[in-house]
């Protein structure tokens, strides 16, 4: 029920055909991201009009809501989330590593917690097999550790070999037939381990073969080498899917290195930001030079929101907060990529895709990478604290300095401003009828109350320079947790933290 | 352009037809609301699809966003909302006086804040007609003076005789052909006023007529009454349209009292919230019953949701604040009075309506009244208050009784739970390394900080009660302003407020 036949080559760049039992996918594909059953924003007659034959759906976000054994009942992933076309599962394996607060991993498997309620869950390769079994997907992932860019040599050899044994048991673990296993090489940015994780796999012989663990913030001429050198050692009737990218230039360099398969939110996420896609390069709508522009945003597009709209318009449904907009923007960025891989196809077979990589490249202005990476490291870091209230791992007091650091920087930018506003706080937390330790403790509840993290190291740290005593800041703590329940308290832990840093507790 | 013409009359209830420049209308109908040139979360061609010819929008909202400079350089609004159907703007009388600070009512206009950023405008019926011939919409209203439910004879007699009065200056002022402007029947619960204003505005022999200033929290059967009454003193031969109407049950009693048209954004605003229309009254989706129902929520219901979705999937889409399910819910409750005004209409036409009115009253159990009434009147409240800081002119403490009889309620209601809780407020609240009174101003820092209305108000009074004194209250409040800005000083005033009606300042 499931294969893959390679049609053309050109320039290291290939068309294939992926036959699932829910159709076939032409390659090099796009796949839009639909975690928790359902691309964002979207109905699934909107993503098969778009130009979309595959989404991807991932095993973490199920399990944990609405729970495997729902959808499996309701007659599996297809029919609960009523969509024909094929679908891939991932494995859960980078949800676990980048939301979840870890809790212990092992040969076995993983153990983490919900990043929904903390509650606590085990998964295992034989696990990941049969979650994604149960939801019945086209195509699922083999569960995989994921190295953080930066972790050492050691570290992520590791993490490489564990991957790679845990492919072994999840080949093993597989039995549902018309269900296309892929086996992940993982090895971060090192070509050794990459090189060791494909020949390993290859001989395990999966139906494809996925690329994982890049673009977690490495620099992108670092992912291009990496994707270059570990593709060509795949083997060559199999599809290649690199895992995470999806931005129009990634894209394009990436098909160039012989990837048939993509997945990303990002172009879903930035839309519901208001950045689409051009031929130039992002644009954000909320920009005020779109407020009275009368034409659709993007002149050669053909999507449904182009064809309908005024940049005026999306621009003035993003001031009003209307629902409506994050659809629309939903529609174009993934209109834009589907456009963009049928290009790319049709310049492969017609033999001219070098020439149409090089005028695309040479149009398309990238975002500039550092805002990149920071956007997604913020995006990431705000998933992992935003649902448990924030506690995580990194030092409070160098968090601290971090904000000194940029805080200075704001004041420099804006001297005038600053000056004035530091005359508000001076007057503000003196002495008074309040002493300034008892103001800078009804500040740290306030930030506390808001979840603002910086506020929070600030007020704390102020307290405690003014003088407050550990028995004061647990007491202050103890109201947060009396006024904002559990979740007042989960914040809290970060001033525990603080303390815990500074000899405190 | 534009006309009405009445078809066939049976037990009260009227079909029509009412010609626009954008097309025909039946009555009667339901208009869905798109007050800031959007039907929210949905397309113009689902609002079509749905099965409606006309939509309303709000010269209130779309003169403060986008502008109507903009939208008529734009082409109009038609155009610059992608909507080829008909549609009446209301005037903006209502939401002057029920979303916005009111700054100064006279003869010839009234002054008012703006609830987006708090500046001032001037709106008089003159400018009313002249920004709605802008707009060009099909229908438009005259500027109308609401009363609140329970303002005396007096009061309601001078806002209705200027109602009447304005609408004479709309009459004279409204210059576009191929527009039909309203005149509005305001009057309060008085039936005398109603007649008068009735009678007044069929002089000035108007295209058609509204009744306003009902279902603003008055009885259901007195508004009932009411639409009887005044229908009946209206020329046969112009449509009538009752504002703010639209649950289901209301529009089949409404109908059955001779109104043709109808508009609410209480239909639009409950699915968002979950709720949704059935033959048998409304059902929330978010509810945990619905978690494994694999049918559609509505057995009985076509619309697209309907004929995709289960139950179960919607719950799932709730729970996860999927964007998507506001719109698949949106378009069940409007197919939902798409269908029902069908219905209507077929069976004024078959002359059985009395036989259907009775059978769908039967059968379809209203929302509790009373619950129905606190949720207008609390959406009503967020809708003045969220945006600015939250000061209304409702007596705090006042507020606070009201805030400990139904906390009682809640005590009572759940009697383990409320001693368990006392136990950790008893702890937390005592006198220890912090003063009891210090730990109450803490909690009104947060309290404020997340812009908790009954929590601010129980948090100062029990501060005031622990002996805190105005300098220390206010001091607490200076933090506000230093650590939320101005958005943290707006939500202190209301402690101003009751610091004041205790004599405190």
């Amino acid at each position: 029920m499931s294969g893959f036949r390679l049609l053309k080559t050109e320039s290291g760049a290939r068309v294939g055909e992926l036959t699932t039992a829910h159709g076939t996918v032409l390659t090099p594909v796009f796949m839009p991201v639909g975690s928790g059953a359902v691309v964002k924003t979207l109905t699934p007659e909107e993503v098969k009009d778009i130009g979309f034959r595959i989404v991807l759906a991932n095993t973490y976000h199920l399990y944990l809501r609405p729970g495997i054994d729902l959808i499996e009942k309701a007659g599996g992933l297809h029919k609960f989330m009523a969509w024909d076309g094929a679908i891939l599962t991932d494995s859960g394996g980078f949800q676990v590593f980048s939301l979840s607060p870890l809790v212990k991993l092992n040969e076995e498997g993983v153990k983490f917690r919900s990043h929904i309620d903390g509650s606590e869950h085990f998964l295992t390769p034989e696990l990941a097999i049969k979650y994604q079994e149960a939801l019945g997907a086209d195509v699922i992932m083999a569960l995989d550790e994921c190295s953080a860019y930066g972790d050492s040599l050691e570290k992520v050899e590791q993490a490489t070999e564990r991957t790679n044994r845990w492919a072994e048991r999840c080949r093993k673990a597989h039995q549902r037939a018309g269900q296309a296993l892929f086996g992940i090489v993982q090895g971060g940015v090192y070509s050794d381990l990459r090189r060791q994780a494909a020949e390993f796999l290859t001989r395990l012989d999966f139906p494809g073969y996925a690329i994982g663990g890049l673009s977690v913030g490495e620099p992108k001429d670092m992912t291009f080498k990496l994707v270059q050198e570990t593709a060509v050692l795949l083997p060559e009737n199999k599809p290649r899917y690199l895992m995470g990218v999806g931005s129009p230039e990634d894209l394009v360099e990436c098909v160039g290195r012989g990837i048939d398969m993509f997945d990303s939110a990002l172009p879903t996420r930035v839309a519901r930001n208001g950045s689409l896609f051009t031929p130039e390069g992002r644009r954000n709508i909320r920009n005020a030079g779109f407020s009275r522009m009368e034409s659709s945003i993007d002149a050669s597009c053909d999507c449904y929101t182009c064809r309908h709209f005024s940049a005026a318009y999306l621009h003035h449904l993003f001031k009003a907060e209307e629902l409506l907009v994050y659809r629309l923007t939903t529609i174009h960025n993934l209109r834009f990529l589907s456009n963009l891989m049928q290009k790319m196809r049709s310049s492969i077979l017609d033999g001219t895709f070098a020439s149409f990589r090089n005028e695309f490249l040479s149009t398309y202005q990238p975002t500039n990478e550092q805002t990149r990476v920071e956007q997604k490291e913020k995006w990431l870091k705000s998933k992992r604290t935003d649902k448990q209230g924030g506690m995580n791992m990194d030092s409070q007091m160098e968090l601290n300095q971090e904000r000194l650091r940029l805080r200075d920087k704001f004041g420099k930018a804006l001297p005038g401003l600053w000056k004035a506003e530091q005359g508000v706080l001076d007057e503000v937390y003196k002495d008074g009828a309040l002493p300034a330790k008892i103001k800078r403790l009804l500040a740290m509840c306030v930030a506390l109350g808001v979840g603002c993290t910086n506020c929070i190291l600030g007020q704390t740290t102020a307290a405690i320079d003014k003088g407050a005593t550990k028995e004061e800041i647990l007491e202050a703590l103890s109201v947060m947790l009396a006024i904002r329940g559990t979740t007042g308290m989960a914040e809290s832990l970060r001033v525990i933290k603080l303390m815990e840093e500074k000899g405190m507790v």
